[in-house]
């Protein structure tokens, strides 16, 4: 009898469940907007895992366990999401517990980008039995990620191992909303990326940019007009993005230091400029790291999109015993 | 019947062997000059193990395996130091089965602050079985360090997991050996800190310093001076000391961040200033640190001293199973 589990990723906006095999293959999906206050999304949780099943064509007897990707800061071993940026008003809900009850199954409770890198590590860009040691970063509003060692995914003491957007990168920085200075995210986040575009407008008016057409019509510039004009040539643009690179690649040589993994992969909505995100960071990478010894570290790019939460979710569901 | 093993610990000026026994208590040392070229100093390295053995009233019978702490970079795997700073001439010597067969006894190479880094785990400042994910940094000549992660040593891909003086703090600054701009160990060493204060005396002729002293007398100022003339409240030697426990600080954020262990103990030269160091990094750490969710991570100094290296390398040659 071939096993299947749930995957519930949870989100600002949507919440999106999936019916995984065993294989970390999605069978089919759902979602549902997010709704508000904790009682509401655990409703539309359970709607959007139920209706997966329902679309899956199997019954929820078939289904092993269920997995949540949730933003926190959480507790994984509690089960409970202490309070959430995204999720307003959340306050030490037991998510785990209430979707386990409702759904008849047992559940697990993963921070949202451990559960992407985990889903990449058994699913996606590291899915290789080679690969033991794999950092997955996410670059989306902020920076996130999860690091796997020795096949377990890293949690820490207090859930925030993998914290890679909150390293600091200039103890002289700009303050972050973590309350540190020069946080990584503030300099490579897909948000700040557009933001810093648009200080670089503020500040040289006289400067010529294709974006200030953008401006002028009233739109925002984000970091997927930031890619298109750079592309084009425009050399605001240009610079904008490859200072975005470059503290990647710092990130990604400050990742072979600590923990010299055979590969780090680089996902979320910056990423979706595929090789220009690439080679860019490699570019600066090769400039920044150490000459001293060959680094074996593979960069690369994540390979199952917004599909890595859902199915990162069921393979720590699947992998609960040896994950803990 | 007990077990008992051999750790030997290798640096450039002498070779340190002692008997420890499976609780990592050293039951005998023996110390010798380290020498020249692979040959002599694998001699002299046979000669302090068989001296220890000798002075614990063991027999070379009663030695279960030998573990050898060494300088790299080299390969845990193959048994090969592939170079090193600290032992001129040194390229691609099987350091461990040239070991091993000469004391007929399984043998195991590990890098030197690695091995130290598995000491205070096993036996020092992290020996505490509630304690699983532990990080030791050294201060040294230059920084060094080791990870443990679900009690597990951290090697890497290229064994250079932990490297974490080559942490890059500053993209743009200073040239390290390595390669790179701005790596931690130009800030934050026990060599870099009595060179800083060097040169702030230099480019301030004018500006008064107990320091002084000690280079009209044809003295080099070392991290020991700096530390005790900032106690004796010069304002020089404090800013020096200051700053790099600033970078500590630092350091001990971003290991949080990435790692979230339950313990980070500091260790080597600098850590002999005791309390003067580590209530200096644990004031910088709280300012700098995020403010956003309690850190668990207790900042503490090594215990083991000059022994790690010995007790860690005897240990991860009784533990070798589980540690591969």
């Amino acid at each position: 009898m071939k096993k299947n589990y749930i995957g519930i990723d949870l989100g600002g906006t949507n919440i999106k469940a999936g019916v995984v095999d065993a294989q970390g293959k999605i069978i089919s999906k759902a979602s549902v907007a997010t709704g508000s206050g904790p009682e509401q999304v655990v409703e539309r949780m359970i709607q959007a895992a139920r209706q997966a099943v329902q679309d899956s064509e199997l019954k929820m007897a078939d289904i092993e366990a269920v997995g949540i990707a949730s933003p926190g800061p959480l507790s994984s071993a509690d089960g409970v999401v202490l309070r959430s940026a995204n999720l307003p008003g959340w306050h030490d809900v037991p998510l785990r517990d209430l979707v386990s009850k409702a759904l008849k199954r047992p559940a697990f409770l993963e921070n949202d980008a451990k559960s992407a890198a985990y889903g990449e590590f058994t699913a996606g860009a590291g899915a290789d039995e080679k690969i033991a040691n794999f950092i997955l970063v996410t670059l989306g509003t902020g920076v996130g990620g999860g690091i796997i060692y020795h096949g377990r995914l890293l949690r820490g003491v207090s859930d925030s191992a993998g914290e890679i957007g909150h390293m600091i990168v200039d103890p002289d920085g700009d303050v972050c909303g973590c309350g540190q200075r020069g946080c990584l995210e503030l300099y490579a986040s897909a948000s700040r990326t557009g933001r810093y575009a648009q200080h670089l407008l503020a500040i040289a008016p006289s400067r010529a940019s294709s974006l200030r057409a953008l401006l002028a019509a009233g739109a925002t510039i984000d970091s997927r007009a930031v890619v298109e004009h750079a592309k084009m040539g425009d050399e605001l643009a240009n610079e904008v993005w490859d200072r975005a690179c470059r503290f990647l690649a710092l990130a990604c040589v400050n990742a072979a230091r600590w923990l010299d993994p055979q590969m780090l992969a680089l996902a979320g909505g910056m990423a979706a400029a595929g090789n220009f995100l690439l080679h860019r960071v490699k570019q600066h990478f090769a400039q920044l790291n150490w000459k001293m010894s060959e680094t074996k570290m593979e960069i690369v790019l994540a390979t199952l999109g917004n599909d890595a939460g859902i199915i990162g979710a069921a393979a720590l569901a699947r992998d609960s015993e040896h994950q803990r």
